[in-house]
């Protein structure tokens, strides 16, 4: 795609380009803009017919919409801005710089402008700061036929129409009905009658990740946000749920990998900032495993009679660390799905006691044979099971860790995510090496 | 929800609990159901409104269903099965066993039959095997009226109506439009002359995950899936890719952990199964381990003669391990959300190597600070220098490798997110510690 635009603006034929990319996707000519010389951006962007241009300038990134709005007269601001969703608006908004942010709000109308400062002021990663002031409402007393009417004539500009909201005079929230509803309905029907009343909507200061997952959930196309006095306000449609849920899937990822999650992707942070969000945890994670150092200097005399000792040390430590993750990561997802609970947390550890003492049983039995088939304690068969028995412990202990920490955190209003490999890694290294010096100093008798 | 539900099942006041329970929605009453005592379960199912239990029924856990399914007459199963969306019957029969199956077949029309195993014939995990077959479908030469009168006719049985398929006399896809569309144009045009014609469609073979990206990249409320020869053969609705999205996130998380990838929930996996799931990576990894345990052993002499070298031995392990797992999480995502390509490599290997110097030079110095201020070394400047260049050095390591292998995964087909903490761990384990000893070998004059 991007080699024939190329071609087409070689030969100037901008005609042809036109309809060539008259064909395709937003999303798609989104991502041939980033892809083409900044010079043509403009070019290209000013062939595409006026909706196309609108839908595509909402999918690309923000770097190149400001190259872009940077460049447009005001003219071309207002064409794309009459043709956005007002969500899309306040996304964009919210990248640009503050002389850009002057220049699209000026080219706006006072009305649109105030529904863009109403969701500009609700604080980041509200429900509020994700919805739409644009979706259809109904009243109670209307008929289907008169709502089909005001659907036709309000329609072209809401984000959705299949949803309608069902409001009082004082626009408190009365039901919903959808269109597939009204269209299999007579219509003279009246829409109190078939309008559905349980609904189940979010208050514009919840959480953002409390909205997807309801969208998970029930699997609504739309979700009404009301405020305090259960007043609709606007909705979240199920495209933007989507961003949230996976956004929220990112955040958990990166957490999990001791990273501090940030909104934007990776090629688009910075090296500065990337550094800042990985290197307080590594500082942490860092100082804490000075406790196992610690735990080694205390057995130094041990590790001095028997050397082998020190050769497994990386494998207990790894092998450890890798079935706390296993534990913690199963217990962390399953608590973002809602697929688990606290009051769990018997059954959990009855499955990870018996999990852990079948994986330690074979990899111990497994770790018995490469030693003395490899001879790596010199023969010494004592040796050899101290290792196997501290791995059982060991795997037994980085289980419960991993599998509780998470459950703990949940309890007391922590992110479970946190708990994942690198915390859990740390505290069972220490805890296996005090297991494997303790069990070397009883069993072994040079040490 | 289901102390009130007690309360009413005690007092057996059923025409309170049906109305209670109407109020509720279908996922939250499936909840309730898998709370309340088991022999309870058929009396309270059986309360609830036909169209309400069908719904509820979708959502329940496939335990539940079969109990529930055992108890039902063949009646009840029809009246259930006449209220379901296909693809979710074709859901709840691959769960089933095999006489519960035949009940249910035996329920359902010839038609429905055909179409059940039309579905269940398609590969797990293809596009194929989670479509519905139940769409609307108009002709090209139809008007705008007659469509609406075709969708009335047919759409209480559609899982979606919002998209409608145009086809041929053949099935071919022609062309799709929306119910926002037809609405807002007048009753006379015709289909074709307003129907979107650039249509993005999977085929029935393709992976379910590339359906989920498609739902991600263009916000389609429904997706059109043809056979090979463009004949449209079903739909996928948004509900269900949010599904697929959702269980690839898990699949993801869970490769990162070394555990193989199941379809299961945490809860509903069985001892055996968890066991299963995650001992081959165990033994894999500690297998891996073995050569980090000969290099120590072959530094034998090194560490016998600076005994404080090997209390240091697991900070450098867990930063380098963790330093190196910051970086693959973040590209494994990335690949994963096509936000970062192959070609990119260059891109990030500057702007790893940049941020490991500088979270190297941070972590060296604040350890420098922290050996001598505690005197870990006995005041041995140069033993804590030989740490720290090592610490900067394994950062440096860990993040390159860390990076590298989920692009070099990506580029030769393997899935990149096998490339996390578990394995990247273990080679940066290694090469960490022959850093190590090969810097101490070379700057201490007592080694």
């Amino acid at each position: 795609m991007t080699e024939e635009t190329l071609l087409f603006l070689e030969k100037k034929d901008f005609k042809g380009l036109r309809e060539y990319l008259s064909a395709f996707n937003p999303a798609d000519i989104a991502i041939l803009l980033s892809e083409i010389p900044e010079e043509s951006l403009t070019v290209v962007f000013r062939l595409l017919p006026k909706e196309l241009a609108a839908e595509t300038f909402v999918e690309m990134d923000s770097d190149e919409q400001e190259f872009l709005l940077k460049a447009f007269s005001d003219k071309e601001i207002k064409e794309v801005m009459d043709e956005l969703y007002i969500d899309d608006t306040v996304d964009i908004i919210e990248e640009m710089p503050a002389n850009v942010v002057r220049r699209i709000l000026a080219n706006t109308d006072s009305e649109m402008r105030a529904q863009i400062n109403e969701i500009l002021n609700y604080p980041k990663d509200s429900a509020g700061s994700i919805m739409t002031t644009e979706f259809v409402d109904l009243q109670k007393d209307m008929t289907v036929a008169a709502a089909f009417e005001k659907i036709r004539r309000v329609g072209v500009d809401k984000e959705t129409i299949y949803t309608c909201y069902v409001i009082d005079k004082n626009r408190h929230l009365l039901g919903l009905i959808s269109v597939k509803t009204l269209l299999l309905t007579s219509m003279k029907s009246i829409i109190g009658d078939i309008m559905e009343t349980n609904v189940i909507s979010v208050s514009t200061m919840q959480d953002k990740e409390e909205v997807g997952e309801n969208f998970t959930k029930y699997g609504f196309l739309a979700l009404p946000v009301v405020d305090n006095e259960n007043r609709l306000v606007g909705i979240v449609t199920i495209d933007d749920a989507i961003d949230v849920i996976q956004e929220e899937n990112t955040e958990d990822i990166e957490k999990m990998a001791a990273i501090t999650p940030t909104d934007k992707t990776y090629m688009k942070t910075g090296i500065l900032e990337t550094w800042f969000k990985r290197i307080p945890w590594l500082l942490l994670l860092m100082i804490s495993a000075t406790f196992t150092g610690r735990i080694i200097t205390s057995f130094e005399n041990a590790l001095a009679a028997n050397i082998a000792l020190s050769a497994f040390i990386p494998m207990l430590m790894d092998t450890g660390g890798n079935a706390g993750s296993q534990a913690s990561v199963s217990i962390i997802r399953g608590l973002a799905l809602n697929e688990i609970e606290f009051r769990d947390i018997f059954k959990i550890w009855g499955k990870e006691l018996v999990v852990a003492l079948l994986c330690g049983l074979v990899l111990g039995a497994a770790n018995f044979g490469k030693i003395m088939l490899l001879g790596e304690t010199g023969g010494d068969v004592a040796t050899a099971a101290v290792v196997c028995l501290t791995l059982v412990v060991t795997i037994v202990i980085a289980k419960f860790v991993g599998c509780t920490l998470p459950l703990l955190a949940k309890r007391i209003g922590f992110d479970p995510a946190v708990m994942a490999s690198p915390f859990i890694t740390t505290i069972v290294d220490a805890l296996s090496l005090l297991v494997y010096f303790n069990i070397a100093t009883a069993m072994l008798s040079n040490v």
